[in-house]
């Protein structure tokens, strides 16, 4: 550093609110009303999805995984980058294919993509996007404000996202910003690493626990088919439980507002499904009820169910 | 998309100011007198830099090279994102080192590193770093402006990075928000492609051509020993024409402050040179100029010394 005193620049104040361990990043650089939202996240090849995907849906799933996670902070998204690491004989056609389908998602929700870059990977596609957005400081929604006492509710239908659900899904951004604008949100979190894994965070967050009811948990077509044809390892339940992928929104708020939620929310998103699922108690555990009685669920969400019943 | 209307969100208002094709995208958010700037980039292992490169430098070069963007455009780096796609079996160490490497660079320029996210990559090591910053809206700086008669300027000496400098820049964030704040600066760039080329893109941009001065062009310690060496396969100036990662501003002003400019320069920062290397003039070309007159720069800017001048 040199002597041009780093103070004579008039630095704009600018402060982390929330960082690591929440959805986005969340930040306040002066915008009036509004926190800037952040957020970073990366799909690969072979691992998020397949050389013989459709690039369209990569692109799809690469946008709307970011999307999200800013649904479940109430925020609006604003500003996408792509970074595309590609082997050096990459098909043009194919960037082409993957940039119109992220851009049809983008443009669903009036997010402006104003730049990318194209690097190096020799073995295979890696996609990083960043995105922006902001959110109005009153209804700002964190992981980590659940209380004993509340109602927790998923939205959709949950597991055997496998099956295609990964690549087409709809990011919730209208949902989570009706949810924070019209109720008291306590905790909310997107399901990216399955239902019981993602609760999980929010119990971390809130230093709280949590009793799931069994019967009240929405199991997707998917899971119940794939449990059927074999090609998944796991009952339909568990699937619901554990699975990754499904970005639905999971979040709580006092169970005296419940009945009148699910009302409005009839009315507002008649075609999505919205399910109580269980509620938040004191302790730290993560407890499963159904009709022979409550116990806890294992760590990553998995329960012997061939086990006898203690 | 459902039934509850996507008007009934108040959205706030957001523009794109700048995208693809300047240093960073710029957005207006709604910032009362600063413009968001908003910039992804990405390193991979065996391209821009080594296995046994030392895991700090890594981490240096990776947001430096953001930093080195948000500079050119007089801009304010406010926090960046990291995602890390990493061999399964990446030793923890490595990224401890290099986010200690990273963390100390960012703590010299006020950056936030609120959280970032380790993903998969098998066979090598991609790091795509997002970095935000704002800039006040009167000192905001583009490629488009400069216009003919100006004088070209630029920072450091050019050519030879590969010696080191890559890895161990320090992105002239300083020296770019003093500029803009203390001269009325048309154009700027950061010297990332070498200087013939990112001239090339503020010539494209500003629709104008450019004369270099040979004699003039600041030709880096490194550069020259690496010709002596045999290190390099080009001479010196060569290098300093087309070698890339110098990471040095180049920008043009009015030929009337080029005076002030250099007086008021050496007190803000007496240890960093800065080199009037040139002019803007009329038309598209790039030509340069030395004792034996003046002639266009092919593409690249490599010149062929070794054949008979026209």
């Amino acid at each position: 550093m040199d002597s041009f005193a780093t103070t004579s620049i008039q630095r704009p104040c600018s402060s982390v609110i929330a960082g690591a361990g929440d959805d986005c990043a969340v930040l306040d650089i002066g915008l009036p009303d509004r926190f800037l939202l952040f957020k970073t996240d990366a799909v690969v090849e072979g691992i998020h999805f397949e050389s013989d995907t459709e690039p369209e849906r990569v692109g799809h799933k690469a946008l709307g995984r970011c999307l999200s996670d800013v649904a479940a902070m109430a925020g609006q998204p604003t500003a996408a980058l792509v970074t595309l690491a590609l082997p050096p004989k990459f098909d043009a056609k194919w960037v082409e294919r993957f940039y119109a389908g992220m851009g049809t998602l983008a443009r669903c929700y009036d997010v402006a993509i104003p730049g990318g870059e194209v690097s190096t990977n020799p073995e295979r596609k890696v996609i990083s996007v960043s995105l922006i957005g902001t959110v109005a400081k009153e209804i700002s929604v964190r992981r980590s404000g659940a209380r004993v006492g509340d109602a927790i509710f998923v939205t959709g239908e949950l597991g055997g996202s496998l099956s295609g659900r990964h690549l087409d899904f709809e990011p919730r951004v209208l949902e989570g910003q009706w949810l924070a604008s019209h109720f008291a949100i306590h905790a909310m979190i997107d399901l990216s690493d399955g239902l019981a894994g993602d609760l999980r965070h929010i119990l971390r967050a809130s230093n709280i626990g949590a009793e799931l009811l069994s019967e009240a948990i929405p199991i997707s077509r998917a899971a119940k088919l794939r449990a059927r044809e074999g090609s998944a390892s796991k009952p339909p339940l568990l699937a619901a439980l554990s699975d990754g992928e499904d970005f639905e929104l999971l979040f709580t708020l006092a169970s005296r507002n419940a009945v009148a939620l699910l009302d409005e929310w009839k009315k507002a998103f008649p075609k999505v499904r919205l399910s109580c699922i269980g509620k938040i108690i004191a302790g730290s555990s993560l407890k499963l009820r159904d009709k022979d009685g409550s116990r806890e669920l294992t760590l990553g969400g998995y329960v012997h169910f061939d086990e006898p019943r203690a």
